[in-house]
């Protein structure tokens, strides 16, 4: 019997719920993983089966041992602890990792608009807006700083840990959409890319059946 | 000597500001405050002085004994590892407050667009799109279920903690704007007014300077 279960989306589409998902499996929890498909029809903004299912009508959506708990961030810190060391352990750079994952949770929506997340296309050279050109830099001059302070390959040392899962998502729009970035952050990139729980997502993503797939996710924007 | 300074905005306007203000305050913590008043002319979104002086660009920002955070949630987890007792002792109930708090840092843009933050007018009855009146109605039944569940008068019980500093500047649209709601709702609303950092919070916003007012605040909507 698991302790819980964990709620998510398409892994295809779904930029949250892969936090969610990484943040459960960093912290080896059991928990049954139940994917709702997305639904887009005319005038159909939100999933009713989510709807339903969730507090706040989104996933990813957490229930273990009588806990609920949603909102990605919040399923970081309720992982975090329940196992040790999946924030830093110095205070200074805790609260780093804190500050950046708000920032990705709370902030980013230029690039979030315009180049969405998707895995199994190649958008490259497309979604180049000024607000998510100006996103990518300041994601770029963060992802700089925490390499450059701790040594990488993540972005607070050798363990791939909570601030790595709520930008694993980045990376991923990155792979799709290909924007011009440094090779620092290209090696980053290549690091999450290749973490285990990564090229799982990734290849649970590109097993999902055709029927699951979105017309407004898959058209690639005009330009 | 204090320990470090807490960079904010206007406290007429600023309701990031509030909720870290609130949770240094409610931790106990000596540092400096240091308010930048907003600055908007033709083509300023941003504050120059806020821009060269945060990490993010935005306010609330945290400088404490060597650490730095940013982003309201992170200055509420920072502040609670400072001080105990700001998050509910029981594990599900802690998971249950992160939860709203995130939820709350995260959404609700139907609200935070059409009743934006603002202390000493009254735009009663105005700003009711449909977009304001969907979050009011979550925020009203997330409120309710936590009174109902810890017996108020806050939302985990007698103690003002985190998630009210996270939802204070939310009672405050709600007594700028005056939309329609429960008793509940009115309660918890007199009961966030009266807490004593929320008082002297909206006292000070009340003896800012009018050489810091901002039309584009100042204007109510049409409608
Ligand atoms: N702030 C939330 C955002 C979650 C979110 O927006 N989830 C989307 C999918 S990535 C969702 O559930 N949408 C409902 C739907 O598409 O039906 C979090 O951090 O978890
Ligand atoms: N997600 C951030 C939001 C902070 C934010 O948007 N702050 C606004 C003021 S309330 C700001 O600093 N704006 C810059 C300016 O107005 O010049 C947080 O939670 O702290």
């Amino acid at each position: 019997m698991p302790d819980g279960r964990l709620l998510i989306g398409n892994k295809r589409y779904s930029s949250w719920s892969m936090r969610g998902w990484l943040a459960v499996h960093l912290a080896g929890l059991d928990v049954e993983e139940v994917l709702i498909p997305f639904v887009r029809s005319e005038g159909v903004g939100a999933t009713p089966a989510i709807q339903a299912a969730t507090p706040a009508g989104l996933v990813p959506y957490l229930e273990h041992r009588g806990a609920r708990v949603w909102e990605s961030l919040a399923i970081c810190e309720y992982c975090a602890e329940q196992a040790p060391g999946l924030w830093p352990g110095d205070p200074a750079a805790r609260a780093v990792a804190r500050s950046i994952a708000a920032e990705m949770a709370t902030g980013f929506r230029g690039l979030r608009q315009a180049m969405w997340f998707i895995i199994g296309r190649d958008f490259s050279g497309l979604g180049r807006t000024p607000a998510a050109l100006a996103d990518i830099a300041r994601i770029e001059a963060i992802w700089a700083d925490c390499l450059a302070a701790h040594g990488g390959p993540f972005l607070f040392g050798p363990r791939f840990g909570l601030a790595d899962a709520m930008y694993a998502p980045v990376v991923g729009r990155f792979l799709a959409w290909q924007p011009e970035v440094s090779a620092t952050t290209r090696a980053y990139m290549d690091a999450v890319r290749a973490h285990p729980l990564v090229a799982r997502w990734y290849a649970e993503a590109l097993a999902e059946p055709a029927s699951w797939l979105l017309a407004s996710y898959e058209t690639p924007p005009a330009g």
